[in-house]
């Protein structure tokens, strides 16, 4: 059984959709969000302190978009992974590591510095950069959304399932305003999937088993 | 024939070192930094306008630990790639997307706004708080490192070339005083690899030749 560690609607999101697209059997633990303050003795089972933390068997590991990749290809095969043999294969790869590096982090800086830090500490020239730069990394996606449904191999993959979320990210954060139209109907058509409401309703209902309230959404 | 885009000491190093550990002909383009300012008609080839940029056929990439892990399964098989049949498969993957997401983002924070920008534009309260949070997401390769002679796999990889150009540029922006004694040890074994120095060489001879100056070390 793999078990997933979970703050509401954070990265770990990612895992929690590919587990449902997957239709892989899971445990779901929430966790109040920073887990590094409200729940110390997560330190015990992720020194890091990060979310997400997956278990399964031996394997540990904490990389929102690694485990994504990880899940598809140890329990495929799947469709949700591009294969070394398809031409779209490092164009998969690329979406897969531009997900959380490319266009996630930016977002933690506006996320920080314009909501979590305290008043004194916050600063709208930093959350102002890493808006923009969001933005503009965010181009990629609005010319691959204008051309194709998907972001490569003209399927749902894992690489929508990565990016996708970062796109909940800003939904939630308030950056959706500033999509372009093909990013604006393709983060539409995702939350139609009906993988992406199971993930949705798993995480409520785990919430609500465990007693961990939602975090505000601004 | 694969080309790379590659500004001097930047994290298209890691496509460098690791073409070089595989032993592949290539072509390497140096570009001043940042191209978006310095050389903006690089923006026609790469819409982003960062680095790394590759070509290998009809696959381009710009993800600088993704070029890696394309290159290795593409144009292997190599051990530098950890298999999925191998127990060390999650943690190789995690390794790989943490290097970059993790490991570098914050330091660019700091190169940002300790060096980059304008003076008046500089914050060392983000500064800090970003050499703060590298140091603490270093603890996992300190861990690791204190265990192994390599991150994982009990032999070197894809992930020592992803995660050891973290260390470079930690120690080109004056973080490297503040590592533990386990991944200063590592990070100076790395530095003595055949593969590691050829990259340098192929990097200052390139810059030489293109008449591309080296960046500026603290």
């Amino acid at each position: 059984m793999i078990t997933l560690y979970h703050c509401d609607a954070a990265r770990s999101f990612r895992p929690l959709w590919m587990l449902e697209e997957l239709g892989l059997p899971y445990e779901l633990k929430m966790l109040p969000f920073p887990p590094r303050v409200f729940a110390k003795e997560y330190l015990g089972i992720n020194p890091l302190g990060t979310i997400p933390f997956m278990v399964d068997g031996e394997t540990r590991m904490t990389e929102s978009s690694g485990i994504c990749h990880y899940l598809g290809t140890k329990h495929g095969p799947t469709p949700l992974i591009v294969g070394i043999d398809e031409p779209a294969y490092g164009a998969f790869l690329n979406w897969m590591y531009f997900s959380d590096a490319t266009l996630t982090f930016p977002q933690t800086l506006v996320l920080r510095y314009s909501q979590l830090e305290p008043e004194e500490r916050r600063n709208p020239q930093v959350s102002g950069d890493y808006a923009k730069w969001f933005l503009g990394r965010l181009r990629a996606v609005e010319a691959a959304a204008a051309k194709s449904e998907f972001l490569c191999a003209e399927r749902f993959t894992a690489a929508d399932i990565a990016n996708g979320y970062a796109l909940r990210l800003a939904s939630n954060i308030g950056l959706a305003k500033d999509f372009g139209p093909n990013v604006a109907a393709y983060w539409a058509r995702l939350q139609q999937r009906d993988g992406y409401k199971r993930a949705v309703a798993s995480e409520q209902k785990a919430g609500q088993e465990q007693n961990v309230a939602p975090r505000a959404r601004p």
